[in-house]
């Protein structure tokens, strides 16, 4: 059971966020999320992609505003359980709760942050009669560790960015990379397109276009595919290990719905006069996952509602103290690694 | 007549980045400020102090923070009416108000926003018998234009880091600069306080401690002072042209709490569950200026409080308008000045 002060589901850019607030307030915070790392749409669908909204940044990379947000929580050393989907909730006598990750990991805590985005992203999946029979043996929608790749054949489909840098990424790592795309046009970064094209020409990476993957084969796992070229008609019979297609992800607001908060338009309700708290006390909802009369679906939205969920959580668990602010321009961050930052004091001194 | 969409009370972090926010929905923001430059506290007590508490700067100096957000909203060229207090506000028959300062300059919008940060800083002004007949003749609170001070003579008084750091900058520019303090310790950064006793025992400044200035002699103008040192009450006379008291500056709500705004614990009263409106509908009050039940006064709360308020200014100028709002990382930013920001565009692109 792993237990901390605020559970944070979503580790996006909000849930990364609260972090630092909470542990102005000495509060620790641990994060789930079903991506395989920290940053959600940021850091796995558009980490090249600059941002121009973000308050004191003329221009920043999605990535980069992650990498930023990870140093600045860094020390208030929060936990993470990534590439797990936080799937029920259960209510302890003590007013605790108890979160479940489809993997079976249990997470105890008084307060429960939502920080979920749009949805835990789900892959796309194409229609094939046998998929199911061949996930986890073989069939791979999300790249989480590319050197399980190692010498291994693989197949990937898509026409998008995500296909062309993981056939461009796995070309050195895989014996045998094949794309497959229905259409011969392919949609993402200049650069990305012509790096295929090269490596296509130097015999690096197998392209099949325009055609579809239309069948699965193997006994208790993956050992091939038949791919059918759709000008054609031909249909070809290719040995594989692993089938990975890259449809895109979709996102989905999933088992979180079924937890008996309230919600509007596929997202959470909450009381946003206060503090971003849900029907439910002690459950909150911040960033683009929470919403109010007025609501933007910012980053820099989410930052306000993480700060103000905070001081709330801080109230609930410790109902007697009463927490004095204090800018961190004057009493600097202290962190639970024994870090400390603060500005260079003042000195009186006489000058004679 | 300055003619705005936005008129906005205080050039602070808030004030400033709520000009980004209007420019995204195609609205034209002017800043009156009582300080001499854009910035607020940032940029006049603090600039060079560390704030940790910034989303996405593990550490960024205030000053730094002011020219990050100057650059950001300079697409959207907003107007600046710099050095002057507002002091009066007028509701015309349209709907519109006409905002005076204290220097008589009149600006007309439909909407005014108040990001006054803590007030308008006033200096802390010595206690002397013909003060106010000096000032504007030879006594000044605040530097806007070094250069004015050119082979001059100028006394400074104060112990902090302000007479610190402008008697080490003026020792190149006036004639002869005077340091007077009451005590012999000066309270500043290491450097500032190393850097006054060296040009002090290299004769550029006139250190005189610990003393007062209890007298300023002139006609029509100022053209002397009064020292006392307080330790052995021996006066000395000196002649100068400029007399800069530098005891630091107090925040005063000023002019603005007799506006008719509804006032709480020397802050504006807003409604935090929609757009932060004041009272009066077409006024309303951003960052730290504002109050509403769980208020913080920081500066990422004010960027959120901005980003509300701008998208209820829209629908008060555009009632008819439905405004979709277009992330900056799909649409960019389109200035007013014709420039354009953008991220790269996928291209779509056969590979053969």
């Amino acid at each position: 059971m792993i237990k901390t002060d605020i559970l944070i589901i979503g580790a996006g850019p909000t849930g990364l966020f609260a972090v630092f607030e909470a542990g102005l307030l000495q509060l620790k915070c641990h994060l789930i999320d079903a991506l395989p790392q920290p940053g959600g749409q940021c850091a796995e669908i558009y980490p090249k992609k600059p941002i121009y909204d973000i308050p004191g940044f003329p221009e920043v990379l999605a990535g980069e505003l992650v990498d930023n947000l990870m140093e600045q929580i860094k020390p208030f050393q929060p936990g993470f359980t990534l590439g797990e989907r936080a799937e029920t909730i259960e209510k302890l006598d003590d007013g605790s709760f108890i979160v479940t990750t489809n993997k079976g990991t249990k997470h105890q805590a008084p307060i429960v942050a939502i920080a979920g985005g749009l949805g835990s992203f789900e892959p796309r999946k194409p229609q094939l009669r046998n998929l199911s029979q061949f996930e986890d043996k073989g069939v791979v929608y999300m790249i989480r560790e590319p050197e399980v790749f190692r010498d291994r054949k693989v197949i990937i489909a898509g026409g998008g960015d995500s296909a062309l840098d993981w056939s461009i990424f796995l070309a050195d790592v895989a014996s045998e990379v094949t794309l497959v795309h229905r259409r011969n046009e392919f949609r993402g970064a200049l650069d990305s397109v012509e790096k295929v094209q090269q490596l296509k020409n130097q015999g690096k990476i197998n392209l099949i276009t325009p055609a579809e993957v239309v069948d699965l084969k193997g006994t208790n796992k993956l050992e091939g595919v038949v791919i059918k070229k759709t000008d054609t008609s031909e249909e070809i019979a290719l040995e594989v290990d692993n089938f990975i297609p890259l449809f895109g992800l979709s996102p989905k607001l999933g088992p979180i719905a079924d937890w008996g908060l309230e919600i509007e338009k596929n997202a959470i309700k909450v009381d946003n006069t206060l503090d971003y708290q849900t029907n439910i006390p002690g459950i909150y909802a911040i960033g683009d996952v929470n919403t109010y009369p007025g609501k933007l679906k910012l980053i820099l939205c989410g930052f306000h509602e993480a700060t103000l969920m905070c001081q709330s959580a801080y109230q609930r668990i410790f109902p007697d103290k009463k927490y004095v602010m204090k800018y961190t321009t004057v009493g600097g961050v202290t962190g639970f690694d024994g870090s400390k930052k603060e500005a260079p004091k003042a000195v009186v001194k006489a000058i004679d």
